[in-house]
């Protein structure tokens, strides 16, 4: 179990979250990727309710969000950049093979622009139209975009187990992105696609993390 | 103006788009990056009206979109990812320096991930709900996420004239996000968000890579 309170690597989450959303804090990619490769890390616990709008908070992360990675004089946001910050700690993350870690990086590119995009915007139609008449009908006018991706990732994935040769950031955060689609269903459509993620989501490293996160949380919001 | 048929880069772009989608093709964020490095690039034109969707054209980039670079052995899509291939081949691009290169890249993602998405959504309601008497109420609901990252991001640049203490490709992309924002206003009512996409875009190599990109699109779709 990689948390150690002396650990160098601080990785920054939420005090507290409402139920739902408790396992799919952003703070998982960068609890999975460091139990992958046996890296200890302490947590820093911030916010309550709705996130951390303090000054202090917000000049590490201009949008009031986690996670923040702090190591040495390093502070870094977005889970992405620091995947790859942690990816080029260890070959068993990201290629050291110049082609194969340029590729690697493009998947969590793919991930995080390609195909979180679209099912984010079905996720704002649905918060933004609550009890609205129109939310149905926005949210069917979507949908076929955030479809049309998922159609395109389960052709690019095909019969393989991972999206490159082996396994590295690349998946993490595509399979990350997939278990947090808001309709399920939209994954479930394409077996590939599904078994991609009970794949991922099975590694002692991804369970590790997600016991991690949700210990962390307390029951009430500060 | 580093356009050769025999260089070691080739940038895929597309044959023809329509008019209002010309100069905001992503190849640019490519484009630009390369002439702000002098760094010789070949042009390979794809698709017609609609993008490509030959087998060819989705084994190289799974979307169907572009760009694509190749490089010898490497063949990259995601325009991310090869903004950081680029960047590290030059130090205009990417800082040398671990803790200032690893920020860079953190606002690459911040750009992609944290700010296009919210934009984007806009759009997708936009074009998915043409025609539509729900049309207005929803891009009204959706607006206020857009805006609220447009505020984040203009307080976290504040009176700088780039997100960290020199140029970057993190810089290159934010601008190129910004610059096509569904609802121009939603930029302009930042002061400092626009100067900063007049700043950004008022380089030589901007206007150098757009005029390149305008000259390579054929006058009717193939």
């Amino acid at each position: 179990m990689p948390i150690d309170p002396a650990a160098a690597i601080e990785v920054t989450a939420y005090r507290w979250v409402p139920e739902m959303a408790r396992g799919f804090v952003k703070d998982m990619r960068l609890r999975w990727a460091l139990e992958e490769i046996g890296l200890p890390y302490r947590v820093r616990l911030v916010g309550g309710a709705g996130g951390d709008k303090s000054s202090e908070h917000l000049a590490d992360q201009p949008f009031g969000q986690v996670p923040v990675l702090r190591e040495g004089d390093l502070t870094l946001f977005e889970s992405g950049a620091i995947l790859v910050h942690l990816g080029d700690k260890d070959e068993r993350l990201l290629p050291r093979d110049r082609v194969a870690r340029a590729r690697a990086i493009g998947w969590v590119f793919a991930a995080l622009n390609s195909v979180e995009p679209f099912l984010q915007s079905l996720l704002l139609v649905r918060f933004g139209g609550t009890g609205q008449d129109w939310q149905a009908r926005a949210m069917d006018a979507v949908r076929p975009y955030a479809e049309k991706r998922l159609g395109q990732l389960a052709a690019a994935l095909g019969p393989r187990d991972w999206l490159a040769d082996r396994f590295s950031i690349g998946d993490l955060v595509m399979a990350d992105v997939l278990r947090a689609a808001p309709e399920p269903e939209l994954v479930a459509v394409h077996p590939n696609l599904a078994a991609f993620v009970e794949r991922a989501t099975a590694r002692p490293a991804f369970r590790a993390a997600m016991a991690a996160q949700l210990a962390d949380f307390e029951s009430e919001p500060a």
